[in-house]
């Protein structure tokens, strides 16, 4: 349920429907547009009728929304969400290039993809410092020391970070030192991890899961938005079909249809959709044409030696190819890169 | 096998290094590219070097080819293959534009739609006269009279015309009337189909199965190669997956893995990809920036009203507005439209 | 639509209620149980109301079928149907084994297993003359002197026989000589196929597509059906999905849902649906378990010397063993093996 | 790599080889089998050939394992796995049956499932008391009271029982409660969950994830005997495929693949793997036929009323006879139940 207020409702209009609203049991949720301010209200429907919201002071109308998400969900919001760290723009009409090395490998190997990654034109480097492994007897990662890591080369370059965080060990210890959050695949429905990513105060990376459905994807986001965390960033990364020419299959359609169905902006990481930078360029262009909001893309001083990922990272002069390659696209599309 | 022939070398040369390989067995295919002649020998390999091959005039060298496909592959065709029908160009380079409703419907329906796929910018028009449906009891397309009427589209527009054809019958009757024959999705692996279509003598458009791999999409084009038909254009259309918000998923990467193994053109299909016309557009956008050869699009001029597919159709003003949106991007990407 | 007849129905009666409906454009298909005959009517139902058939003689009721299969529905019959090939039983209560070589390779190889199968109690000998192959330059069978070779071996051990039809003209050569026609995963939607196996008189074994869903598995049988040919056997032989480690994903709940949804008698094909020879035996357990009418399973003298699906054929002695463990499982279960 | 100790080997001897493989920095698991008794080292192998393992007192000899899952693999421990709860067995031919409703939902809801349970010849008793669910707005479990009422029905009914745990919180809270802690699919590689349960001291049953390869699957039950808990209960339930006629395609071919991999048990879960209660009890028998260790279903008594799963569960009716007809099963089997 949706209460719209009017362009002119004061803070003490809204503030009394949502007292009145959690009086009665309600969730509430103020999302503030542009244009107007709305109150989502997560809880029994049946209720609403008999309270009498519509004659509050303030409020323009009352709206349902059918789908399961809801905070999520365009109806709630229809402008784009922006998501703003310090001048760096994730959303509404930005193209935002996310690269890095899968993992930390050492100051020296992260230090010098930064420097590449901003000299190309990335604005926010990636870099595993906690790697969820198939196996308990691979490398884990570097954990605080690759922290320290990215800090660095954040002071160094000015350049935004994001890591993976895989338990509430690791996120703790990330927020320290990191601008976004990211929650892998295998995680996307570790609801403990998504409601702890709720109340960490910082924007949220959320992957899709291996073989989630859509609307599942977006349920998990509406976890963390439920916690009252609104800067959620969808980030598609290929899905598990019965094709093994690519690593996953990127579904490329999702990227139009999420921009339908929610406010939220959607990157693409075809690095791991694929397994094979030789597709990441065309892919990387492809997800800018389909009107994705930037790209998350594997960037190695020496692929050949990488600790993980190997095959499907970009060498630095391969990445500074690609950011050539997706300019004069961006300018034409209209997109801010 | 492929035996890469000199420069200089002369027909006659040619016709005796063929003549001794089908002695010996040998299926052989002389592909001549713009730089070079190779001749394909199909056949037990393990025969090849006691031949002496590569002790006959005008032989340059031998190279055995590792892929199971053979005549599809790019080691045997460095070169993109370029299909000119008439002046209507498929590959190496130009980016067309196939469109035109599921089924032919009737005379006006069809005539109304040509003008407006051609006055937009398509230059081949599509229109099903045999429709391969699910029941028995559904509509299966106006057969003779739904050929007519492409050729009377064909004649009024100066559009080339391409139609499903799903058997012998419907091939036989449709080589009178269209330029490139259709092999549907269900059909990609109905071999006497393939052959038959391998000797028609006209360019064939080979569209992807529900759930076939990569490879054994190549292969079927193989079949089609292997009776002698070098006109192949491969269409993506999507695969099919756990994922249910899509009538399909649109297996992007597929169109830069296809172009890196094969010699062939690849359009892409987003109608039937996503069965929803609200994501044609994006998806026809993703697919020029991944490198796809062209598209092939539902259009009609009544949606609502269509026989079959009308969900996924775009009404003809969507229609020019998407050839709009995709021609300076065909600019900024150096493609010929 | 369907019209059930009184049990005390005259044949004239029924003919009465058929021309009426042929002659408002209905297609009839006259259905025989043992308590009660129905007459199926294919067309558009709306005409039905005003034609008055609930008041001619014989006719007991009118039932709609909201499947979009009619024929093949348990709606429209609700006993089990049994082919009976000249005592040979499948379907309502039998567990019938289908076993031989995946390919027919040479008069002994035929020879030996059969003689081998029929010791061990199958019934039906199989083994394919017409091979669909992935590549054109494989191996395609040994055709007529393949069937030869079958007739040959029914001759000698008195076991039904069949073989994949793979294109019209195999069809035709197979009906001289084999008992049951099999339709390959890759024809499942060769609808011309299916039409001419519907008019060929001798029963159809019918495989599940490579990716169907069963209500197309089931629309298939239906365009069989819809010809008059109302012998058809369905064979679930594996799924693709993103499992490898089995070739195929054996999906086993088809068995007991498709005997819900149909009359049709249902076998497993646990050689196709795993590729690997070990998991035969315990899948064969399983499907008589979950409710099939038989199984078919490749059966070599030689798996390791196979021309093809070696890994996936049991030995002679396997197969003597397999059928060893089937037999008490069946008497418990009640099943006539 | 596994050293394999003399059956005469002492535990000094076996305590001086494992404090040698621990001083080169080897993790180490004994694994005691009835026959003999292994050690598995976890390590870096090249280190094994100077380290003289073999001349050690009690070292019969040292084999290497391929498969990337180590304790897990049937090549470590060639006998099955026995799990005993106070009498209650799993695995090495018992054949256990787990039932309950999904959610606890209250205490006489439950102590009325429990009673029927037992009589039925169950002996372990399932229900949830945390509930992983999509929405952040649904049910999520009655938690502490939850676990209560389990508690009071295995005293009441002599029942072992099992609940999910979603988190660390909700392990602790179970682990005073229940005999057996769950591991759903969507946790499957929640790595930190699976260390956790490593450590918990209880058996853990992992559930297969929702499109997790057996290999990941195996992988992930390597994480929680690789913290020294071998007390392992897989769990199949149905994999996610394009088919959407049952809720997930039950992967039986998984159970015996795993029995040749593994000497874990495997129990199938034809609740969740269908949705669908009416191809419950099919399936249990297939599961059986297959060589699966137990089932675990969902029972409830009153299905139509159900707070989850409802149309998935059995009623207590249905339960009996589902039972009914395992029994004969597992006797013409050979199997314990």
């Amino acid at each position: 349920m949706i209460i719209v207020m009017h362009k002119k409702a004061t803070e003490k209009n809204i503030r009394t429907v949502t007292d009145k609203l959690e009086k009665e049991g309600f969730g509430t949720h103020i999302i503030r547009g542009v244009e107007k301010i709305v109150i989502g209200a997560i809880g029994d429907r049946k209720l609403i009728p008999s309270m009498g919201l519509e004659l509050m002071d303030g409020v323009e109308n009352i709206v349902p929304i059918m789908k399961p998400y809801k905070l999520v969900s365009r109806e709630m919001k229809s402008e784009d969400s922006l998501i703003d760290i310090d001048g760096v723009k994730i959303g509404a009409g930005n193209f935002t290039v996310i690269a890095g090395p899968c993992a930390v490998e050492s100051r020296e190997q992260l230090l010098t993809t930064a420097a590449a990654v901003q000299s190309g034109g990335g604005t926010i480097l990636r870099g595993g410092a906690f790697k969820p492994r198939t196996s308990p007897y691979s490398f884990q990662g570097l954990e605080q020391k690759g922290l320290e890591i990215l800090a660095e080369a954040k002071a160094k370059t000015g350049l935004k970070v994001i890591t993976e965080v895989i338990d509430s060990y690791s996120l703790d210890m990330a927020l320290d030192y990191v601008d976004i959050l990211q929650i892998g695949a295998r995680n996307m429905q570790n609801f403990q991890l998504l409601r702890q990513a709720g109340k960490a105060g910082k924007p949220v990376m959320l992957k899709r899961g291996l073989s989630a459905t859509i609307e599942e994807w977006l349920m998990a986001a509406e976890y963390i938005m439920s916690e009252g965390n609104y800067a959620v960033i969808l980030c598609e990364r290929g899905i598990r079909t019965y094709e093994t020419a690519t690593r996953n299959t990127l579904d490329i359609s999702a990227v139009p249809l999420i921009k339908r169905l929610s406010h939220l902006p959607v990157v693409v990481d075809p690095s791991h959709a694929t397994g094979d930078w030789q597709l990441v360029t065309p892919l990387a262009k492809a997800s800018l044409a389909a009107g994705a909001d930037g790209i998350m893309v594997e960037v190695h001083p020496n692929p050949m030696q990488a600790m993980c990922d190997g095959p499907q990272s970009l060498s630095l002069k391969k990445y500074q190819c690609m950011m050539q390659g997706l300019k004069p696209l961006a300018e034409v599309l209209g997109r801010a890169m």
